[in-house]
């Protein structure tokens, strides 16, 4: 696709303004494409704000993708260095790992030092759509989070923008007015940002910066089309604190910065929490979509436990999978480590296997021509399964080296690859090698005997 | 706890005929203890068939516990041999291991060689209810499927009902009727007794004999106080099999049986399948509990989709999760190792813990009193994380070694231990270390802006 020459032409404006001017983009057209849906329809949803394609107009290795109610469900993978861990080479090399391993996009949350340069590096050969906190990288030209300014943090986000970021997660919904909502909570604030703007709103005396400026950190993401991410600074970070005054309060802001980032003809989306217990899922994802108007919902997790660290991507695949059934769009991935250290490669690994679990579970579930195509996924694994074709079931496996490995540790041989049983129960034992045995024709002379509920 | 002297004195009264005749027994005391109830309260539900309490009058070792959906949610391990794999002593390894990791019942599901033996070791140890599927052992005696005989199986059921086994899974809802259901499904049957039954039927062109001398088996249970766990022999195998008719319609002669065992004052539960979507998940255990009139019911995951063969204990985490939020009383864990082999020590901990995570979830979205006792570790943890306590984190988690190990792998000296920060984000983004920086008595005195929501 001949993203340049396009954003040549006509470079300032975003999808939003073009699918509101009725043109379908050659990235609409892409995502239609990718998403077995018709390019009007992309255009409208994008028209509408209820889908987004996060394309910077110069990030030329893009493949524009689509987030979105009408989409297939997304995940994203957090990569990027702490200040204590990592370097730019190994982030290079989960960005492969995550492309290879299904992200829809990623994150670079680096931290530390060589920020811009692991940016550059990530962005100049990732075919996802790259994301960003810029606060991040203003606070590392700081020294403490209270003398961050207004000014740096517009100029970073411009530098970003300019260096080809396609979206930004932006806290700008962090108030003055809800931090008292969170005094007493019982883990306080677990956003970065958050805690950042927090700390720095009540030393100055003054509201979040980023929302006041709002309308100029607008102007930056119109130019070069990145697409915000509407932070969820005060989400909360326990079963404790879900669903509480505090995220609520945050989310109505949310809502009001949807309508003036569609009034800027920025692209949006809106993030949510983080840890909910299974009964509030429904209603988070609910009230998200009509408080925010059906901008599209990017979850982390969420987790629906606290009590399993070292488990968190199965803790928040749960949540993950339910929230993506009742119409949360992308699902931001959680790893083993989340709350004991950074990430690895495996751990990286790990955590996408988790999230295409749940993606693929709610696509499932939501139905429509996604979930057809999800259902029909299933049935070629089950297939191969039901037919003894092992090296097709692994094909077929979300990870087929490791479906392998499982199956070869007791049964290695060539000659089992064909077998019809498996070492879980043996040929004698095996229930879809009994069934395939089963005498049908003799059971159908059986005639006097009608199959209950076939009639 | 004297379950002996106990069992001298009343051997032939269940818990089912002790708690229909208004009496508290020694073991109604110890679930009412264990969970946090009135002893009278568990008496009635037994007596409504609504709760089980497993228990052998032989199992010696055993620490009774309560199935139903007024207890906590609780989960199975399935261990046992196989024809091709594994020992005696593995076995009774296997058994320690899911009692450590918080199984609340195990399975022995050997086939293959020594089966009462390895049976034997395992009950001398088990302070949990052990389960078997006799009809495993019987086939072990026979060369082939066929060749099993209604005294056969009777016998087996009689001989480890005497040796101590509290609960057994009897497929005597599999009905000849039903098996023309299932020749079209895509995976077919995928019970290995549903398996072996199906193919005795129709070879012998006769009803399942479990079915047909079903009063027979209820004879023997009764004496012993086994738990009949209904099988579903023809739970679905895949998603394109799910709450199909074969299915159903084994439900139905499930909920028949139901009323059959408790006629007999047998206790009861019934077993779920399997795999079945997200979007299915609430009807059909809403299903089973009017269909088996609320006897309690036991899943298997569900697993939410069929393409992740090495990750199936997250697949069917999902699903466990739910259904028990929606009324599941006991969980049967899937091993990373389904459909590809035999698991070893280190899947049934996988297994097992991801199967803790689902029913504390479970649990917590349940409400109520056990829901505000899971809550409670949660906030236990939450408070502690955000005391940078780690040790206490580690110490509450649901598996103390890997989060520490974890945390570790980055920040392994003492010093960590008590540092407001993790290799995660670092000290300067750590957003609970700058939230427990921010000036609350600064905060307080901008009084002039009152908190949103907070009225």
């Amino acid at each position: 696709m001949e993203r340049h020459a396009f954003a040549a032409d006509d470079s300032r404006r975003t999808q939003r303004r073009l699918a509101r001017d009725g043109i379908v983009s050659p990235e609409m057209a892409r995502v239609a494409e990718r998403e077995g849906l018709q390019a009007q329809l992309v255009r409208d949803e994008v028209a509408r704000g209820r889908l987004v394609i996060p394309a910077n107009l110069h990030h030329a290795a893009l493949d524009p993708m689509g987030i979105g109610l009408r989409a297939r469900v997304k995940i994203n993978a957090n990569i990027g260095s702490s200040p204590t861990t990592s370097s730019l080479d190994e982030e290079v090399e989960k960005l492969a790992l995550s492309q290879r391993w299904g992200a829809d996009t990623v994150m670079d949350l680096s931290t530390g030092k060589r920020i811009p340069e692991t940016r550059r590096a990530i962005l100049d050969v990732a075919t996802v759509p790259i994301g960003t906190v810029p606060i991040y990288e203003a606070l590392e030209r700081v020294k403490r989070p209270e003398d961050l300014t207004a000014e740096l943090l517009l100029e970073v986000i411009a530098e970003q923008a300019e260096q080809g970021v396609d979206y930004m997660t932006i806290h700008a919904g962090v108030r003055l007015e809800h931090l008292a909502l969170c005094r007493h909570r019982v883990t306080g604030i677990v956003s970065r940002g958050g805690g950042l703007l927090a700390r720095w709103m009540v030393h100055h005396e003054r509201e979040n910066p980023l929302y006041e400026r709002f309308e100029e950190v607008l102007a930056v993401c119109a130019r070069h089309d990145v697409t915000i991410s509407l932070g969820d600074g005060l989400r909360p970070g326990s079963i404790a604190d879900a669903s509480d005054a505090a995220q609520f309060a945050e989310l109505d802001t949310l809502g009001e910065l949807v309508q003036r980032c569609w009034d800027a003809d920025v692209q949006c989306m809106v993030e949510g929490p983080g840890h909910v217990p299974l009964h509030q899922l429904q209603e988070n994802v609910e009230r998200q979509q009509r408080v925010c108007h059906e901008a599209p919902f990017y979850t982390l997790g969420p987790l629906v436990t606290d009590v399993a660290p070292g488990y968190d991507h199965i803790t928040s695949a749960i949540g993950a999978a339910v929230v993506g059934w009742h119409g949360t769009s992308m699902l931001c991935y959680v790893t083993p480590k989340e709350h004991l250290g950074l990430p690895d490669a495996e751990d990286v690994k790990q955590g996408l296997i988790a999230y295409r679990i749940a993606a693929h579970a709610a696509d499932l579930a939501r139905g429509g021509a996604h979930g057809a195509r999800a259902a029909r996924w299933d049935r070629e694994l089950s297939q191969a399964r039901f037919d003894f074709d092992w090296r097709r079931q692994f094909a077929l496996a979300v990870d087929p080296d490791t479906a392998q490995a499982m199956h070869d540790e007791t049964l290695a041989d060539d000659y089992f690859k064909t077998a019809e049983f498996c070492s879980m129960c043996g040929p004698k034992y095996c229930p879809m090698h009994n069934f395939r045995d089963v005498d049908w024709e003799r059971l159908e002379r059986l005639g006097a005997r009608r199959p209950v509920g076939a009639d």
